[in-house]
């Protein structure tokens, strides 16, 4: 995994007299991160949206796929063909992105990949999660990608491991749990998470048609959910991981179960979190409180690159309860991957990121 | 209704040298279209929002209701105070802002209120559709605000009443049909909506209930509807209108059944609806074409000021079905009373409003 | 189409000394209204289900496929391989009884078929509205299936064609008002209807996939759906038909804007629906009345064979808004082919078909 | 807590020469869990409902608050005059039975609660989890009633606690490793639930209401939830106990992660299960395999009183993560009681509660 250098002087926005503007491309723009990717960068003040490609829809209109993009005059064009641009953002399933590196990397300075391609440092870690790396050599160079861990690393990087979904969620509720001490690698920690539809993916099977979908409370990842390994990478915890599915379209909750080996108190917990938090842009605490909405929810922060993060203390037995909740579309892929591209070439971090989301709003 | 002027130079949003700005209220800011109206607010270039009431929550933040508003650092204060402001909203329910009116407006400059009390032009309307009203002086007053209707009457207005949301709906579905002539007052004209449970309002009684009110399909007035007076006032057409719940919290989807007394071909539907939309920023023309989203959708628009229209036309008899599809909350409550305020104050027309939507999106 | 004629001896329901048992089997039994008439059948007092058919499926177990049938011993068989039964019930896509009607009939005295092969009476009605029909030479041996229509013609047939989900709520409706002549075939009727996803059957595409579909309200079939094919011979009446996806599993409902000639009084409507209904097993009329529940809603009847009927009239212009709600798996399919079959094997109608349903349930 | 005695002579069901009836009452029979009752003592063999009782709604029809029920020919009594019973099931809130349970016990032999006012074997557990108790001479009398635990307390009883929904849920997926010694009150178990929305009852709050509630994923018993007290009594596990709401009107559903102090193997956990379980008639095993449901699913089991059970071993640290889902309306409370007062009173246990359920169900 690389260290952070200085943004080249040749790569930074422009920022004297007006608005910088970057040129990005998204390859993948048919997906769901894709099209995320696409509107983001149509309202975002330093990007202009060069190129989308899509093989399937080649030639389509964006809003073909994406009819809230029907207003945009973008169409799909062939990944065969890159552009060079500033920022290429690829959003392709695993496998996609290691195999076109290289002319990912020809075509622009900066490349943000949100896949799993490029989070894990060791090729074998690869070896042991996904199948073999067919380009480990770019590993080294690739800067995992959750802001609230750090950005020394991504400023200045020029190829950024946008970091996936549910392992956001997670570790963003036990991150100050981490940083704090309450949690030691040797800890108990199991996390619990209820994720929504769109992490299957436009298209899906038989297990996403609507029918058999919807109001489910589905264990779709009981054990072994790759995401562990970017989480016991990043914050040193092997955790035991179970995932599933929810009857909501957007949306990741972590419920964090951490068994601290010392008793905490609610104030210690505090703390953490306010420490932990206090100056982040996207990052809420809610934790009790009165009202309807009093732990972290996905629908708070549906449609925005916001997470919440909370935490309850069980008097009974010293259990630290960890929430968190995201838009996995979001804060777990598209929103991130602005957000590090934001930190990577010196731009105003929130820049493009500023939808505050709704109330009320349904199955997010 | 009052007739256009002149935006009264005082009043209008400075726009030399920089953004312009508007000191703004929210009077009932704890109900949906409030807490809505609340976010475009703060999020607009040339408002301020000082002020936003709320009897129950006096003192509160406005995360404490809405939790999209959490990063927001304003709190609810009383109605009975209020300040000073270049523009006041009104989102209370039928009957409190005729009663207040007059504080309304001595508090601010240009009123919009989104209540059904200054919608018509008559006071005996008010007595066949609602009750009585109490302050029927102030009614030659007030502009009717769907803009796509025309602006003139809203340019410099100061008191707006900003439509209906199944109003809204139908009529944007049927007005070129009207301008065209396609459809005259003597023709059969059905109206058939499907809404979601946000119109109910916050709170709801029973029937609003998660386990009563998910998965529904529940024609909440078959007949009878209040909205028609707003339709028949403003298109010149006694419809046929009949109103359904269904599962989504925000939406409104008009499917409106036309019989022309003369046949029609698909290329004049298309001559009556692009010549009526062609230059709106926030209408958006879907009829036919492939992919998953070929008619209008609530969905393709939750979260935003736009509507999307479209129409079939039978074969068989000649029927026109003409369809649209809106947020209720946004174009059917606070995006179209933002908007009304956008042209009333010589403001951009979309400043505020640009958030392009979701995709996938589940429940809106 | 047949008329009724006496049950032969041979094929009726031993009803002497004790529970009468029929040998049936089910092809298609994998799908949806499939795996529902095998449900129904294991658990009917008067059938043995002997074989339940599927291609893709052969030698699992019916749980596998439709997992509240885990607890039932069956595992489904070739369908090139049809066991003699009395009663055969075919849940194929259209198209697929017409090519193997020899097959089912010989190894079945009596055959229902879902699909839409055998409903019309006219092979020119099918080039008209489907494909052509390769054996037209069965079309005069079928009776259609909507037993509220009459029994007559189904008492001992031995080919029946059960009726199209949205056409059986369309035609509950309208009925009553074609039998008093509140309705004539000049009238103008609109139905517009509002659908769950288990229409689209299992598996499904693109636009049935949770993320695209969930929290629709989308026009599918805005004119020319083919069910209008069925109501036209069996009611006479040529309607505007459109129907809408929404977000619901199961239920098909059914809002009919009815303009008769000639003025009626609810009292009318009264004496017309309670003529038509008062003797129906599976009718219930709900009209108005208090509570949540107050016109027909197909949450009301989710599971079961019910339909739910109920009226309005519009003061304004004489329209009658007449309303059914149906689950389309059931009283749409698999229970109307139950039905029918206890009809025309002189078995007791409601035999099998007894579930109440629940309260609540969520999306039906 | 009794123990078990022989039912007496002439409270057994008569079971010579035909289907013995019984008559049963309901009281609190508005709610969600006692209009299930009526529905399943109006289809039991065994049962006669003569009395069912709601202040709110006294002379009202049991449809109009329960739609499924509009065919059944009830009407609400008051609670003030309860008629004499065999058996009359209690489904009233917490604190009202331990008031009334003189009246009760007067009115009927046989009586069985669903709240959870004679759960608990000792008083002082009351003042800890509840209140105190108004009525602690009857505790030593009631049976607690998850069948799968043991029928020997529940046959012959003449007070029954039935158990609760969240506690019923989480001990079925506990029972097998509690019995085979896989866990033991010493080892970390957390157990993490995801209810609907009928545990908040029929009416509910400003969070229940459709436009909060739909969508969520919302932890709304962090700690300290009261159905500990239960499984802490009936399986002697301390267990870290966490709920959320999700986005489904019936269902509940456990994941257990427990973890052994010694190593167990998939095998051992077969045996375990299939133990407990091969000869239960309302628990049904689903660990793996194929298909689309590989694990216990709410969906799978909705409307009925089977419980899904499984378990998945997580190789990495050798966590046993166990599965449930159940209908909390049934399993967890109507179906559970009319499943004790079978066992009670010598009946066979599945008398009623064969309904199998239903494939596709929606948000069930």
């Amino acid at each position: 995994m690389r260290t952070g250098h200085e943004v080249p002087r040749e790569r930074r926005a422009v920022t004297d007299g007006g608005e910088p503007t970057l040129t990005a491309s998204v390859v993948g723009a048919s997906g769901f991160a894709g099209g995320e990717l696409c509107r983001l960068l149509t309202g975002h003040p330093n990007f202009e949206l060069v190129q989308a490609t899509s093989r399937e829809y080649e030639n389509k209109t964006l809003g073909y796929v994406h009819p809230n993009l029907r207003g945009v005059d973008v169409r799909f064009s062939s990944p065969e063909d890159l552009d060079s641009v500033d920022v290429l953002f690829a959003s392709t399933p695993h496998g996609v992105s290691m195999e076109h590196i290289d002319a990912f990397r020809d075509a622009a300075g900066t490349v943000v990949d949100l896949s799993a391609d490029f989070r894990l440092d060791e090729a074998d870690a690869y070896d042991e999660w996904y199948d073999g790396h067919t380009a480990p050599e770019h590993l080294a160079d690739a800067a995992y990608a959750l802001p609230e861990l750090g950005r020394e690393t991504l400023e200045g990087a020029d190829l950024i491991a946008s970091g996936g979904c549910n392992a956001t969620a997670t570790m963003l509720a036990l991150k100050p749990l981490v940083d704090s001490g309450v949690i030691t690698p040797d800890d108990q920690v199991v996390a619990d998470l209820k994720v929504g539809s769109s992490e299957g993916g436009a298209g899906g099977g038989a297990a996403s048609s609507h029918p058999e979908r919807s109001g489910v409370v589905r264990p779709y990842a009981p054990t072994g959910h790759r995401h562990e390994a970017e989480i016991q990478q990043e914050l040193g915890l092997s955790l035991s991981f179970t995932v599933h599915a929810v009857d909501m379209t957007r949306g990741a909750a972590a419920t964090c179960h951490a068994f601290p080996s010392e008793r905490v108190t609610t104030g210690d917990l505090w703390g953490a979190y306010r420490e932990a938090y206090d100056d982040e842009p996207f990052v809420r605490l809610v934790a009790g409180g009165g009202g309807v909405y009093r732990y972290p929810e996905p629908k708070a922060v549906a449609g925005t690159n916001h997470a919440e993060v909370g935490f309850e203390l069980d008097p009974e037995n010293g259990r630290v309860v960890a929430f968190s909740a995201i838009d996995n579309v979001m804060k777990g892929a598209a929103g991130q991957a602005v957000h590090a591209a934001n930190v990577a070439l010196g731009l105003d971090e929130t820049a493009g990121l500023e939808f505050q989301g709704l109330h009320p709003v349904g199955s997010p």
